[in-house]
């Protein structure tokens, strides 16, 4: 198990539901030993002008189930998580239905994490593709 | 001037009044020949749990900003304009206030755009550095 | 199979038998139907300064894989191929032996090729993964 | 000043004329108080099989004089420098004569650095452009 300790589905939940993630309705919805998935909903919220999905929202579901893995891996008492540097190819339109997020860990350091999301719809098409590397931090 | 025809502010945020864009109150506040230029407020719908602003939601002004330039430079009767790829480098955390993102043009091709978009503070320093690229296809 | 037609190790390896690729000694050594393979002796010629592995040889032997498999897919009478943006995280250091890089498509479109290529060490660990965007244009 | 201490541009060279730097003639030319100017010359070491400048030969480039300008930042008997991510969009091609790179700062922390890095022909047209993340770490 890459976690810090077990965690719960509810204990993923109670960060996400604040601010953007909770406006978003970002929603994780399993974790199993080595990866954590989370769920978004294509609303209007997410949306950009011309109706479909804004790739800068897959981007936040992509950052957001990034950064509270890393968060999970670490003892939040002695370090702190920093997002460094996020990228994602837009693989294919979204108008609606829910996207799902699949987060795994391509590198697991002591000053760095580097995750894999995969974002797809709900007919398991690849919508985005992305990487997020992580700064592992002391607290001081 | 790298855009298609003369266009005011007012058309600009005629587009982003939609959806997300609309949602996180992103405006755009100047276009000069070659470079439009964005803001947003960091409220709570784009901050992340610990209370800063959401490394996605930087993305999100970035692509915001990016896509609507290239929708700009186009014929729209017969080109669409797609986000393929974006990257962003964090490089400041951001508690409240403004941010602004200036979008400049890399590369302007008959197939692609390449778009650097930096996003600053209220005292104009880097929170954000971004590139989009943008496929630009004809309508079939 | 994504590939136009059947393709050989030999027809692979008369393409990178020049130039760059040639003088770092990156050969395919297995072409399956969906996955193109190569690799890359860790010599002088592809070390910074310090011995070890250079990151942006990394890059080179995916922008090369990538790059081919994408020439691969296309009728190469009427299309030509042409890399647009490449991105890697350099997971691990590697001092000596072979590396191997697997390319496998994430998105095969019409316009566009999205490749993600993994490079490991004789360990099989990841050294470096990368993604890289290829654009497909028509011949005039 | 963002150096460490005065460098001249043979003290660069020093650190250049090793391995595949040196292969592939790269030199450092100009050493100001905050970029660091290396060019290459577009010999067969660095083109694709087609003739034309390799897209993973401006991101050895890129890397190189990134990497190089993080080691003249820190103190190296107390810390390392980590190239992390790289990326990088191809803007033109380039058949022949040389390639000119500039690195500028976009951030330099503590813990990491990143730059940008523009690679130009010599009619001073944008060849590439690319953005590296290196990490700095205490040395055990």
């Amino acid at each position: 198990m890459i976690w810090y300790k077990k965690y719960s589905l509810q204990d993923v939940n109670a960060i996400l539901a604040k601010n953007m993630t909770s406006f978003l309705e970002i929603t994780a919805v399993d974790i199993s030993d080595n990866a954590l998935v989370a769920t978004m909903p294509v609303t209007d919220r997410v949306k950009q002008p011309y109706g479909l999905l804004h790739g800068g929202a897959s981007v936040v579901l992509a950052e957001s189930v990034g950064s509270v893995a890393s968060a999970l891996i670490v003892n939040l008492e002695k370090f702190m998580v920093v997002g460094m540097e996020v990228n994602a190819n837009h693989i294919r339109a979204v108008k609606d239905g829910i996207v799902t997020a699949t987060c795994t860990p391509l590198h697991i350091g002591a000053s760095s994490h580097v995750w894999e999301i995969k974002i797809r719809n709900e007919q398991d098409k690849l919508v985005c593709i992305s990487r997020l590397t992580v700064a592992v931090l002391k607290k001081r």
